[in-house]
């Protein structure tokens, strides 16, 4: 079977309209947080070795070296929400007749909802990186291209909000209501100091053009 | 040469990220238009058919073509943003060694700046729609995968403000103030109908999870 990210653009619409599971709302979270860091890159490539931008050039290779790390790691993220759906429908799908059978069936969903939980959580905390890459790269970019960071804090912002969604729905399953807490209280944690972050971000690079 | 659209989303991310002029911001913002539209039909296609769901099935029906359709528009947007850039490109390109040369290349260079105006005016508008109906699948779809009906939002709006960016720059550089003023107070009115529906559909979203 072919790996998300190397499906085609229109495969991968195509196959997220459909009725299918997989990918949903995850995979698209993810996918809008390596779009982010890609922006970026983009950023970042096109304002090295521009003698005009030789005072930052150290900083953007810095960045540049940061973004791409994170484009990777953002990027495995569009599977891995897809991977740990199908590992809860599985879990879902366990023999429930026994009273042994529906306790082992309900300690392996809670298994795989901590899991659940942490990957959108993790995909929240890599979107928020995004948002302040984009900072950096709106405040120092060639301003030629410095539209390219507007849309990146835009995307990584659309990213962050969106996994967040799926912490809430994922915690809201689980039993363990300290781990459900330890939860969102570290995506509150996240939230709250890159909500205003975007928005400023977005008016540097607005007042730019 | 490979349409964009049939690129593999990890061939897409390295050209993003790539110092290529294209595929760029106008293009990331098409694309997450487009992904917002599909995740509104997976939303119909989840309800669709459910017994519990019957009494919306009518309307469900009804959004699903209407965000099929856009999804089609908003992903052929993802190729005319590159289009309208290379055609950009190639004007500023044009010979300027006569005055005739000179006064070839500024028309030149003004009628593609109008369409490369229009472009990402029509994306935020699209996107604007995009935004509409997803509310619509917040407010009727299957509460199974409602969530996804926020990552649709979030897409749309993010796509949105990404396309407002490139009618920024593009109004800005043109020389016909009356047609750029018309395309500003347009993007104005766009902007003002959705920048606080999207967070009250999020919100929707976020109180059903």
């Amino acid at each position: 079977m072919t790996e998300i990210k190397d499906k085609s653009l229109q495969d991968y619409l195509d196959e997220l309209a459909s009725s299918a599971p997989t990918p949903g709302g995850g995979s698209a979270a993810a996918l809008m947080g390596a779009q982010a860091a890609a922006l970026t890159s983009m950023v970042c490539n096109l304002t090295i070795g521009k003698p005009k931008y030789a005072a930052v050039e150290a900083d953007m290779q810095t960045l540049l070296q940061k973004s791409e790390a994170l484009r990777i790691t953002l990027t495995a993220m569009i599977k891995a929400d897809v991977d740990v759906f199908n590992q809860l429908m599985a879990a879902y799908g366990l023999a429930k007749t026994t009273e042994q059978e529906k306790s082992a069936r309900s300690q392996q969903i809670q298994a795989v909802l901590k899991e659940a939980t942490q990957i959108p959580l993790d995909c929240a905390k890599a979107c928020a990186m995004a948002i302040e890459q984009s900072e950096e790269a709106a405040a120092k970019g060639n301003l030629n291209v410095i539209s390219d960071a507007g849309v990146a804090v835009m995307s990584a912002y659309a990213g962050l909000k969106s996994a967040a969604l799926n912490v809430y729905i994922n915690t809201a399953s689980l039993k363990d209501r300290g781990v459900a807490e330890q939860k969102l209280a570290k995506l509150g944690l996240i939230l709250a100091s890159t909500d205003v972050k975007a928005e400023e971000i977005y008016q540097i690079v607005k007042n730019k053009l």
